[in-house]
């Protein structure tokens, strides 16, 4: 089992390379790739224990002069102090304009050592080996890095395309629970937004609450549709001005919920998961799709344990509120993808305040 | 007296607009590039003071919903904390993906700008209006953004293109006399490396050490044909990945000498013209060009009241290490901008350490 595959952009194209065992043929598909002798390998503590070795290893290997740093892990190290962290190792190492960062992480190492790519040297070589589902099916693809804001997520930031990403699926058996769940969410999205076989392969399985209960040429279908599903779109909208923004089905309310738990009692997948819910329920109170298909969108959420519901005791006008200062907000509206069918998405800034108030009260 | 010259670069073209009385014009030049309504307007506090309302008024006219912050002028405010100062104004402002952040100051509020531009929201949209002549001629032209960091010069930073340059002669009429000869390096610079006619022009004059004897139509002249090398070179080479390199002669040393020097005793354009004049004996030791047309190039920056000699008790072994950091380096090798006549120059790796060292002790 393996595939590979390619994200094509006007300026650049960059392979997606999925196959079990990947880890350690980092260094070799890197050698081809014509990149400087310099590597700056970025992790977080946990991962780098985990697997850091056996990537520094391959690098080595592969004849390339390489040191690494860790930053802390979760969203509440993704700032510009981290950032700065990098540019420090950067500067240490004299990294040149053609060394590469390697991000060995989840989404925030993938965001950061992405932003600090973007902007060391007015921008060098970037490769992405993620080591959760979530950032395997969606971060490490479409070229956005960044870090928060103290008062939004992903609000500083810039484009920046991968050379390389790889995909070892051997990795995600260390991931915790709760955290494949969250990277599943992301996995169920582009069964509504995309591909409504995919979303009939998941509701065919038994199981979907724990990875090992998962066939394995199940994961590598959900790996392979999945990616294929972003390169697609990204490929078509690099710069989200058009077509790409459904990407963003169930992160408009998601990240307010996110935002406003500060970060942690919802992770990123379960704010989407959701923000899903929320707006399916959105789309049936405006007629733009039947129940039925909500309650498939439902069912597979709760097959899979993620939440569908609010977290208890927050505040539904502060999720409106937080909706104003989303990157999604156009001339002051706010602008929500919404499915029509399982496997296809619209997206309109016509919803009524009453409906968002009304569907989340509900929830 | 009016020109408009033309950026043309594969992804987006922007105009550079040159012209006695144009600060007055920016909100109506502005509200024909199709840019939403909020504006932020930066600039430092002593340049605010002489223009701000006639920018903020002219905004304003045109249907702009403006505001505006300021930073500490100078090389040392140009780091990630006035960066952050940009980015809270914009979080207050509500700022949206189709606003603009407006540059009006010299280049260190435009890099700072630029890069607050380049990384809010992954990139919004970006205006210069130039009010020294280094930015005027340089710095506000090809999209370079970015910051120092406490050990290198803009080794933070990203790519970001302007929409709309705007220059006003007129507000040179406030510049202090030391900035005007340090933008006259740069000047100096394009007719060396591109323009042998606006070089003998510049011979040609009788003063050049102050503006008020410069006649304007010199003046405007100079803004022109500086303004037109940079986006002629900016065109071909959009990323700095050959040509675009040419437009670093006298920088490599030049930016050695400010770091060393803390960026205050020799400011970017004196370091500049140091850098010119030593890379200048270099290529006359390598007998690349003659000593005459060294001569001219003294002469020239002796009239313009520009310094031609180290800065008294610096080292000379730190200048060569401090090459080794600079962003240029490559697979460690320096890389050096030697012109071969006036007008013309070439790029070599291959400059021993030998001459490096001789032709600094003998300045």
């Amino acid at each position: 089992m393996s595939a590979v595959i390619k994200v094509n952009l006007p300026s650049e194209s960059y392979d997606i390379a999925i196959a079990p065992g990947n880890l350690d043929k980092l260094g070799a598909q890197m050698a081809s790739l014509n990149l400087g002798k310099k590597v700056l390998l970025v992790s977080n503590p946990a991962i780098f224990r985990h697997y850091g070795e056996r990537a520094l290893n391959s690098l080595k290997d592969a004849g390339f002069d390489v040191t690494n740093c860790t930053l802390g892990a979760g969203e509440r190290y993704k700032n510009l102090s981290s950032i700065q962290k990098v540019y420090d190792k950067a500067l240490e190492n004299r990294l040149e304009r053609s060394s590469t960062m390697v991000a060995l992480g989840g989404g925030v190492v993938g965001d950061m050592t992405g932003f600090a790519a973007a902007t060391w040297l007015r921008g060098i070589n970037f490769v992405q080996v993620p080591t959760t589902l979530l950032s395997m099916v969606d971060a490490s693809i479409g070229g956005k890095t960044g870090v928060n804001h103290p008062q939004g997520k992903n609000l500083i930031g810039a484009f920046h395309q991968p050379r390389l990403v790889l995909i070892d699926p051997q990795v995600l058996k260390t991931l915790p629970i709760r955290e494949f769940r969250a990277g599943m969410a992301e996995v169920i999205k582009y069964g509504v937004i995309w591909d409504a076989d995919l979303f009939a392969q998941m509701e065919n399985c038994d199981r979907l609450d724990q990875m090992r209960y998962i066939p394995e040429s199940l994961v590598q279908t959900i790996l392979e549709r999945s990616c294929q599903a972003k390169a697609d779109v990204v490929s078509k909208d690099e710069k989200e001005a058009g077509l790409r923004a459904i990407l963003n089905y169930g992160h408009t309310i998601g990240h307010a919920i996110e935002s406003l738990t500060g970060y942690r009692t919802v992770n990123h997948g379960e704010g989407v998961a959701i923000g899903m819910v929320a707006a399916g329920q959105i789309a049936v109170e405006l007629k733009l799709w039947d129940e039925k298909s909500q309650e498939r969108q439902v069912n597979l959420m709760q097959k899979t344990g993620l939440p569908t519901k609010l977290p208890a005791g927050i505040d539904i006008d502060a999720i409106v509120d937080a909706l104003q200062t989303d990157k999604k907000v156009k001339a002051g509206k706010v602008r929500f993808v919404l499915p029509t069918q399982i496997g296809a998405v619209e997206i309109t800034d016509k919803v009524p305040s009453d409906t968002i108030h009304q569907v989340l009260q509900q929830m």
